[in-house]
């Protein structure tokens, strides 16, 4: 044996577990089971694994094993709390890391206990705080972007204006805008927060709009002070490009404090056939756990290829309880036509929040019309409910 | 129309190109391809793209469209390169953002021209400078990792000792050693680096020792810094975990200043099945372009998935020549034993750094003999090459 002291470790028990859906026969199933608790702690020859310790709390277990179709099983796999180190970044590694590369294993859940929640502050606003901060109790939150790329930052703030005089509650940054030459950020943010201020003193309402602080490392968290500082009233991040734990950091920030919504750029791969994260944990609980109010996804119906019932488990991992971390809005997107939200309503209820972008400019050549439509027919379908 | 400004933007005209492999028939594929160049760019309504500057430049190009198999088609995109702002993450999110959530699209190839180039360091050392740094001219790098994970840290520090007393070039955290309470990191690199030093003082020889600083947000930076004061010879980082820009934030760091390993946890999704991104781009041009000096994958033959073929992708794209970058080390991984080293060297001939893990334990007991033996091993063959 090459190690003797690993009996000195002397570890909690608690654990955390993960639901794996494996692809293959029962046989194969289990083996590449059994490879996950390896591959996912000690990554060392099951032979070599030291006894005590090491063997019986840091390796993965097999909780439970069943059947899941024809050519898949359900495996769930408990870790150590510890082996997660109270961070995004290790647990991700714990959850998905090394097995990332291996063909048909799917994460389906986590079982997440409060030993590990506790290490998370989680969404600040969530459902009911964004509801309060925008003055509305019932309805749907209306949701549309600055866009297309290439208008200059006058012609952006000019479309913000118009969206919030028509009633839209949030007013984004398309997900392209970063700080092009064409479109700096902090000239954009001062103009955009500006206009949408003056359309609110006009109308009495509490639209806010979001600037993209998308970024490299470290401008995230300079880009979300700056936004918060020139009146921005909520951060849009797509953590597929700055990393999950950007989102965290940003949204556990106490001086920054605003709201926060996940774009899905970058992490389409994870959720496309066998292998990676199923669309409840990429886009339901992840972004959950690393902050996010709410979590935008492209809609059933739409131009992506999401199905009613991937989108549903999506609203669902963001709605239930998840120890103390607030209910978070799903915001369906992705070439949403106004059409198409009667259908949407009774899928997902009020609470949810509708990103319509460029549906919104095809309802006709006025755009304050276009979303002063938008907003009655959200009021009138979810009133009649 | 909406808009009237666009013709105020004045954009020099140079354009950075990508290749995607489409999948369908061809009219299928086409317009999937026209679909690219407005989801990328303005994610709008064709018809209501303003015309001028946004049309003409702003929207991805079709640049070549030809059959790649009897299912899918070879397709060249074209960007205005201001899309991409001079930011990792924009590149990022205009070569692959949206889309990634599109079925049968992946990301084959990076053409990028010095303008993009220009605004990254790249690799600090690259090929040449890690065998300088390391005084091996001309054989294989010898790499190993530091496990299993739930060993004191003195005993991960005995086996540094051992490996580097062995002669084992770069001797790294295992990937899942972050911050543990087993394991904290500022003991671990202390005990760690200090063995490796005590055994260069025995050996003659410059092995470094190479911690994971895989971490939140904003402890990346500080656990690099630490790292180095504490005398680590290099650093390990899963950029799938911290984003990519983080890497490229740390190699570009100049007190830093340290050789990076680049470590594929969490970024298998991409490259497994018809979506996402090809090897060669995944492992091979993104980290050189976020200046890895060298990229560890899974070698073919091991306990992963991967090709031959693919794996030769990734050594061309590491090593061929790529604008000012410095080329980089593949390093094969993943279940390598002792004896695929003949072949691996074969197919990657002598700039490669073999990276032997749980192989190393399994050669015999005495672990500085096994290092002495792949040593050893590795001289001979790459001699006789």
């Amino acid at each position: 044996m090459f190690f003797s002291g690993v009996s000195k470790l002397n570890l909690p028990s608690e654990r955390f577990t993960v639901i794996y859906r494996v692809l293959g026969n029962e046989k194969e199933a289990y083996e590449k089971a059994k490879d996950i608790c390896l591959e996912q702690t000690v990554e060392f020859p099951e032979e070599l694994v030291p006894s005590g310790v090491i063997a019986d709390h840091i390796v993965g277990r097999i909780e439970s094993f069943a059947s899941w179709d024809d050519h898949s099983f359900h495996v769930a796999v408990s870790y150590h709390v510890d082996c997660a180190a109270k961070e995004l970044t290790q647990l991700l590694n714990v959850v998905f890391g090394n097995i990332s590369i291996k063909p048909g294993i799917k994460v389906m859940s986590l079982e997440l206990p409060d030993s590990i929640l506790c290490n998370f502050k989680g969404p600040r606003f969530g459902t009911a705080g964004l509801r309060k901060l925008l003055g509305v109790e019932q309805r749907p939150l209306l949701f549309t972007a600055l866009k297309p790329m290439g208008l200059t930052n006058e012609e952006l703030a000019e479309l913000a204006y118009k969206f919030a005089l028509g009633g839209i509650d949030i007013i984004k940054d398309d997900h392209g805008l970063s700080n092009q030459s064409f479109s700096p950020f902090e000239g954009r943010v001062k103009l955009c927060a500006a206009a949408v201020d003056r359309a609110n003193k006009e109308t009495g309402y509490r639209s806010i709009y979001m600037p993209n602080i998308t970024a490299p490392h470290h401008e995230v968290l300079d880009r979300a002070r700056l936004a918060k500082k020139l009146g921005a009233g909520g951060l849009l991040i797509a953590p597929g490009l700055t990393g999950l734990d950007a989102m965290r950091e940003v949204a556990e920030n106490d001086d920054i404090g605003l709201p926060i919504m996940s774009h899905p750029a970058f992490q389409g791969s994870y959720v496309l056939g066998d292998s990676g994260l199923s669309h409840q944990v990429l886009f339901g609980q992840i972004p959950r756990l690393a902050g996010a109010d709410g979590t935008i996804y492209p809609n059933f119906g739409g131009r992506f290829s999401f199905s009613k019932e991937e989108c549903q488990a999506i609203a669902t991992a963001s709605l239930i309880p998840m120890g103390h971390l607030k209910s978070i809005f799903p915001c369906p997107a992705g070439g949403m036509s106004l059409q198409s939200i009667p259908e949407s309503l009774k899928v997902y209820g009020n609470d949810v929040i509708f990103l319509v972008g460029g549906g919104l400019f095809r309802q006709g050549p006025d755009i304050i019309e276009n979303s002063r439509y938008f907003k009655k027919l959200v009021e009138e379908i979810s009133n009649n409910k």
